[in-house]
Parts: structure tokens; sequence; C-alpha cells
């Protein structure tokens, strides 16, 4: 049987590849740590379940196809205190914030486009971006220099003929890095100066640690026809099962294109919607703590990743990711050793090994993710798991 | 801003073109009797909503890629009481029965690929198919046979060398068009002798009125490598809005590249995965039940139609849509005369136009779609005004 080159040429996740490994070393009674996944531990608000419980309509009807009103007026009025004012059109509703990158995706890029996206770069983009036909061209970026991207002359080289968008994560994952306003404008400016799209997900928006207020790319009114801005309720809410995203931009041209999608698969969950739209009454006093949680964090990992000889990691700004590199040979060769022949007093620990977060074949080769999303103590005993198995891999 | 040349090629549901002149006719006070739309009356079973409420995760996590395994119990149960027995990794749970076939036909189809479908068929797909860079090849049908496509040399006679697969929604979604055991072992010996994919869409499987066994396309375990499944909760259960459906085959290497996209998008909606689970403890006597109930709508249905001089109309066998000829010029035109210049005591009534259920330009253009999802009176009313619309644009 024949199937689609596109698929043909996508690969499964990079983070799946260490599951049988892991699988093994739990049936050896080995506890693992975990820094490998975005999974918050933190707790979805209580308005989320109350609206759940209280969903009373006998007949489970399909939602409207963009969406249903209750939410894409919640979505608006978070926007509305940013000082951004969204028309209810310029909002699409869609399954996660995955469904809104694939929208998003598949309205602009052809066969043969590229689409500039810094590395390391979240790896679901590389699926989405295949599966259109395109394909990533990576803005290269330093550990030593905290993967800073935002250089006009650097992006400015990347462009050629087949550029179609910037992909702008900020704060990024796996990097943590955040634009300063200047930088954003300035991204902004490239995207307008040579007709790009530039897509900002900006998923880990209300995860920034240095006090500056929340910046997004729907700020640019000037740039309307150019920023497609892709949010969702997953990590904001800590509620990643709701599946709740949306597609946000001014270009009502591209607005038009989604809707083809949106209404192809007809709609998003009815009861994740209107759940999802009582996320929103929760007050500034939810996200101020969960920040502040996160920050003590990222503090620990960072005070943890100094102690250790060797190591290169510039201080995350935002989202709840380190990427760092290690003094190894290769992350996933030390990840299989940590998972088969590693444990101290029984226990290990898992991160994701960062060659999957790169285009450029190679690079990457001794930089991992730290997820930290693990309670203060766990958190510690992870990072001295790593500390420990670092010097135990090169002493062997 | 340059745009996809594939979304670019897709159109907007052909259902929603009549919205605006349906909200013109409200605003002048109109009451409008809906035939147009496939959203069933039909309460959904407790089961669901006490599942809801009885969720009690602190945290709304991330549900596995493939779908949770309590979901994928309860499904393999299902099919395991028809007598067919699938392995898990034989079923991913997808966002509905929609991304069930746009996972499936991302897999298989390629820029320049044809997929039959016999004509009139399922809007959505033109979206599907055309987003994979692939093209709809139409198996002709017609009105007064009961659009009957299960005959071998039709089917042969449009094979060529960029078929890749034969989509058979059974029941069939606009025809009620059902097929026989005989006839769906010839339609997978085409498959397998051509070396194509055969698509059951059946959505609609409960919904037989003869009596007859529930039949699926995943009976033939001889054409693993062929059949794929495509299964919602929407219609059976009256669950549209949990958006949970799954895409079935015994065919691994397609289920890998389907599972590309399922990680990619990392999940389904975690709660509507457990409340859907609780759906297959729903007995039979419910889905006898709701047969009944749609029995006797279609009676309706019919006897209305026979009613009314020079319908055609062959008496469907299954789903809850029945397709007919009118003794119109337009159904288009007629749909809009219905709503802009027709009123019987303030009532008009809406259907979905045949033109936009078929691939080839001009045919359907005297057809309709009714889906008798409303309530006996409701539906009986319905069908008058049809009757009388029908007399009084003739005699305009």
């Amino acid at each position: 049987m024949k199937f689609s080159t596109k698929v043909e040429k996508c690969g499964l996740s990079p983070m799946r590849k260490f599951h049988p490994y892991a699988v093994a070393a739990q049936e050896k009674g080995k506890k693992i740590y975990h820094l490998n996944i975005g999974q918050p531990d933190i707790e979805t608000p209580k308005a989320y379940f109350d609206a759940v419980k209280h969903f009373d309509q006998p007949v489970l009807e399909y939602a409207p196809s963009p969406g249903m009103p209750v939410l894409i007026e919640a979505i608006r009025g978070y926007y509305a205190k940013l000082n951004m004012h969204f028309a209810p059109e310029d909002i699409l509703i869609t399954n996660g914030g995955s469904e809104a990158l694939q929208i998003a995706m598949n309205c602009i890029l052809d066969d043969g486009d590229e689409i500039l996206i810094p590395e390391p770069f979240y790896p679901n983009y590389n699926t989405m971006v295949c599966t259109c036909g395109a394909s990533i061209h990576p803005i290269p970026t330093k550990p030593e220099e905290g993967y800073h991207y935002a250089d006009r002359k650097k992006i400015e080289a990347e462009i050629n003929e087949h550029t179609r968008a910037i992909m702008c994560t900020n704060p990024g994952n796996p990097t943590g890095t955040v634009l300063t306003p200047e930088e954003m404008r300035m991204m902004v400016d490239i995207a307008k100066e040579h007709g790009l799209f530039i897509i900002g997900d900006e998923a880990y928006r209300e995860f920034v640690y240095a006090g500056e207020p929340l910046q997004s790319l729907g700020e640019f009114e000037d740039a309307a026809e150019n920023v497609i801005v892709i949010d969702t309720v997953s990590k904001r809410f800590s509620a990643c099962g709701a599946r709740i995203g949306c597609l946000i931009s001014r270009n009502k041209e591209l607005m038009a294109h989604a809707m083809k999608y949106a209404q192809c698969r007809l709609c998003v969950p009815t009861i994740d919607q209107v759940a999802s739209a009582a996320l929103y009454d929760v007050g500034p006093a939810y996200f101020a703590a969960v920040r502040d949680e996160y920050k003590r964090r990222r503090d620990t990992v960072m005070r943890k990743l100094q102690e250790i000889p060797g190591v290169v990691c510039e201080c995350p700004k935002g989202a709840f990711y380190a990427m760092a590199a290690l003094p190894v040979d290769d992350a996933e060769k030390f990840q299989i050793w940590l998972l088969e022949h590693f444990d101290d007093h029984g226990d290990t620990v898992m991160f994701a090994p960062g060659g999957g977060f790169y285009a450029t074949p190679g690079k990457g080769i001794n930089e991992i993710r730290i997820a930290y999303v693990l309670k203060q103590a766990d958190l510690e005993r992870a990072m001295d798991l790593l500390a420990l198995g670092i010097q135990a891999y090169n002493n062997r």
C-alpha cells in the first residue's frame, strides 16, 4: 500500500523515543524523576470543574464551528485587559494551541515553502510544517548566548524567495527566551518589510519572571495582515486536557481560509468550551501565585545547574523550561545510560535530549531540556540525580 | 500575503450558504423548521453527564496521544459484541469522526492522488481531500436507483493509476443507502484486487431500519491491509458535542503514520474521553428505542414525500437522511425563495440543497437532503410546508 510522501517524511515525537527504556527501568524497580515532559502539576482552577458539573443541557449538541460565543467573549475580555482589542471574528476556537498551529500553517504554507523558526524549537512544529509539504528553515542560536535570536541581520540572512512566515515562540519552548518589547517590534517590522506572516506562539505568555508586563504580537495593530497569535488554556490554567486553544488574527482573508478547516471538522467540544470560558474569571492572584511558584522552581534549577562543573545555561526568563549544554558526549546516550545503568538509592532521572529540538543535523547533541514542573523537594532531588549522573557517566 | 494553493481551492460548507437568508427570515418573524442539519434532538444518555460530574482529578492532564485506555477498551468491547476483534493498537481515539477522516486521508493521499467516492456525498469530504492535494473522483449514481453505487463494473470503470482509496459511507449520508453483506464483500474485493484502501465511514452504523444485523467493513479480516473504519459517538449516542471518534485499522504501517499526527496534536480532551467510555455501557434497549424513533420519522418523511406529485425518492434504508429529487428548476433558488418570499401562517422550512453533495458540476441541482431529526409533529408540519412551498413556487 502506498502512503503520503509527506507523512513518510515525518517522525514520531523525539520525547517518546525513551519511553521503552523508562518502562524497562521501572520494571527493574527504579523510581524515575520526570523533567522530560511539560505537564504541570499545578491544580486546575476549581472554576473549570464547577462549570463542567453545572452543564445541564439534555442534548450534547455540536457547537458553532468558529467556537462558542461565551468562550470567544471571555478571551476578548482577557485581551482587552491587556489592552488588545479583537473583534469576535478575529478569534477562532481550536482543539488546543496545536490545532490553531496546524490550521494556521495549512492556510499559509504550500509545497516547497519555508518557515523561519529559531532553533532549538518545539519538536511538534516538524510534523505540522512537514505535512503541509513545507520545511523549517532554522535561525541558528547558541547556548552561551541564551539562545537569543532577535537579531535583524541574523534573521534577514535566512530569508529567501521560499520564506512565507516567521515563528516566534515567546516565551520560548524549550529555551525560556523572552523577547523585549523592542525586539518584538523589530521582528514584526521584518515580517512587514518582507511580506511575511509572523506567528506568535504565546502559550506561555503568563510565565515571565522579571516582573515585566505581559507582551503579545497581537499588540501590533499596524501589522494586522501579518500577525497570527496562537493561544491556549493548557499552561495558563494548567488545563492541558481541556484541549482548548485559539487562533487570533486581524487578517480577514486568513480567517476566512481558517474557517474552511474549522467547518470541515465541525466544532470543538462543547463542555470544554463552556468550562474554559469559566477559567477566564480566575483573577490575577491565581496567575501571580502560579508565576511565583514557577519562578522558585526556575531558581532552584539554575542554582543546581550552576553547581555542576561544565554546564552552560543562561537563566531562562520565561516558560517553565531550561535548555542547558551538559559536559557529556551525547545527551541521548547519557539518557539511556541513566535509565539502564544508573541509580542513586533506586532513583534516576529523565530529561528531553536536545537533538530533537533542532532541524540542523548534529546540533544540540550535548544539550537537554529540563521541564521544571515538579514540586520543590522532587525538583531538588531530580537535579541532584542529574549532577550525580553526569559525574558517574563521565567516570564510567 | 500569499496563501496555500490547497486551501484556496476549498470552499465553505454548502450548508452554511443559506444562513444569512435564514437570519433575515427570522428577523422578519418567520419560524423556520430545520430539515437542513444533522443535529439529532434525541437526549444524550445520562451516563455521559454522570461521568462528567464524577470526574475528580485535581489536575486536568493531557491524555495519552493514542487515546485513554478506558475508552479504547470500551470501543473494543462494543466491537467484540459485533464479533469484530481489534487489538488496542488498532484503535486511535480522535476528535470526532472528522479528525479520524482527516488523519486517514493525510496518511494515504498525496498530491495528484484520487479517492473514489459515490456521489452525492458528505460535503466535508471536499475540504478533507482537497487539503491533501488530492481530488475526489465521483462514482455516479441516480435518484431513481436509490443512489445505488455497489456495482463492480461501474466502480472499476472509474479506477485509474491515481486512485488510492474508495470511500464507503455506510449507511450513507446524504442518501441513506445501506450496503448488503454481499455488496460489502464485493467492495472489499475490489479494494484488495486493485491495491486500494477502502474507508468505511460508519458513523450511522446503528441506524438501519429493516431489522438487518449491524455490518462493518471491520469484519473483513482478510483485507486487514486495506480496510480503515471511521467511527464516532456523535450520532450513535446523540453526543455530537463530545467530539469523540476513532480511526480503526489492522494495517500497522497506516496506524504508525497516523500516530505521527496524533502525537503532533498531543491528545483528545480528557473528560470527553472518560464520559464517552461510559456511553458504551448503554444497553441495546437504548439503541432499539432510538432506531424505532428514527424509523417512524423516516416513514413519515416517505409518506409525505409520496404525496407530493413529481418527487423522486427511493425509501432510504439507514442513517437519518433522505435524498429526493423535487419537481423544481433549482433547489438552491427554491430554498432562497422559501426563506424570502414564502410562509404559511408565518412558518417556512429549510433543507440542504443537493448541488453541494456532488463533485460533478450541475448534478443534484433539483435534489435536496432532508435530515429527519425533528419530533413527529414538527416533522409532519415541516413536510407539509415543503409540499405547500413546491406548489406555491411552481405557481408563482
